[in-house]
């Protein structure tokens, strides 16, 4: 498939760089034939994905720089993100305070210690373990600081703060989106959705979880595939 | 020496944490006792020290944690630091953009386009040359873009719109340490001094450049140890 949704044939295949969203396209064939329009919101391990659909007519942006500047690519994701790029100042004591511009912690740590994640599936940045601790002394060392300098409690506010950061992030550009293609819901997929949660209920949007919807969410792509070929059989 | 100008004999280091940051103190050391009093603004590769000085005071806070939320410590620098460290957004195309979150290009990259430095010490992210295309092949791809995507005037744009930010940061905490302790000349050193000029001409503030005052300016912790040793001996 085709970044227009067009089934190729193997010969047809010369243009690669329109294949390489292919993914994307597929589940967004998928949703617009099973829910006509809404903005899919997809968060991601590396990025956050918010894709506005009508079914008819391609709303969305073809090409990644076309994506970031149209809000519908957000390069950050509920795990493998640097801290350091999620937040350039982050609320702290009461001021505000530049992280440090090194790869110390990343955003599975504070969704490890806020307990929204379990058992991530990326490395850590240090190598070291994925037990709450070990978090907590990553997250640290993105003040210069270890464990015991700002204890848990502080840890866990930074954590927050982070979160929240990226929760206003994500807000920001769905909203964008939303009023863009006066487009008023929102479909939630992900490892992330527990933060597209928080998005929806800040924007006071009405969302569903597609993995309420149907069980193999996660081969949103593979049902957009099939669908398209049954459609083209017919 | 240890973090309040104190030499000690050998047998006396006990705290390596009041050790840590003998460097810039005895720096300090020297500039006290030769300039009275000032901000010594050292943009190194890495990170930016903002050292308020006065001769009898020590004005300076004492740890690496203290000192960022002083404003007296970035984590930022000029060769080593990541782009998507720099700017967590910025200006593009007439719209505001997030980078990669990737360790896709740094500091040195947007300072080599510019011209602003020559050949760097440091490794680049990729492990590719340091001439002017592999650096912006590098730095569009903060944009997930390529050369040929952006082309040449529109990457040189680009960094100059890093460079922007990061001038505005030092900037701000310029003005915040002079504010803090009302002293209104400021002191030059490290290779981002370039950085530095700019910084005080914007601020329309006194700036001295080290390496104009002394030859080994880069010996400046040594010239300050001497001086103490020399000191002692009185």
């Amino acid at each position: 498939m085709d970044i227009d949704q067009r089934l190729l044939g193997y010969k047809e295949v010369k243009e690669t760089l329109n294949l390489a969203a292919a993914n994307y396209v597929a589940s967004l064939y998928y949703l617009e034939r099973n829910f006509v329009e809404g903005v899919l919101l997809d968060i991601g391990s590396t990025t956050t994905d918010i894709i506005p659909f009508r079914h008819g007519e391609k709303l969305y942006a073809k090409n990644d720089l076309d994506r970031m500047l149209a809000g519908q690519l957000l390069y950050h994701g509920c795990l493998r993100t640097p801290l350091s790029a999620i937040a350039c100042e982050i609320n702290f004591r009461g001021g505000r305070i530049k992280p440090a511009s090194e790869f110390f912690a990343i955003t599975a740590d504070i969704y490890n210690i806020l307990g929204e994640i379990g058992n991530y599936s990326c490395e850590t940045p240090d190598g070291r373990d994925k037990n709450h601790v070990e978090s907590m002394q990553r997250v640290a060392r993105m003040l210069c600081s270890d464990f015991d300098e700002l204890g848990e409690d502080e840890i866990v506010k930074l954590c927050e703060a982070f979160r929240e950061v990226q929760i206003d992030s994500i807000k920001y550009n769905v909203k964008r989106v939303m009023e863009d293609f006066k487009i008023d819901r929102v479909f939630l997929a992900g490892i992330g959705d527990f933060l597209g949660r928080r998005v929806c209920s800040r924007l006071k949007v009405e969302f569903k979880l597609l993995k309420e919807v149907t069980e193999v969410y996660n081969n949103l792509p593979c049902l957009g595939l099939a669908e398209a070929l049954n459609d083209e059989g017919d």
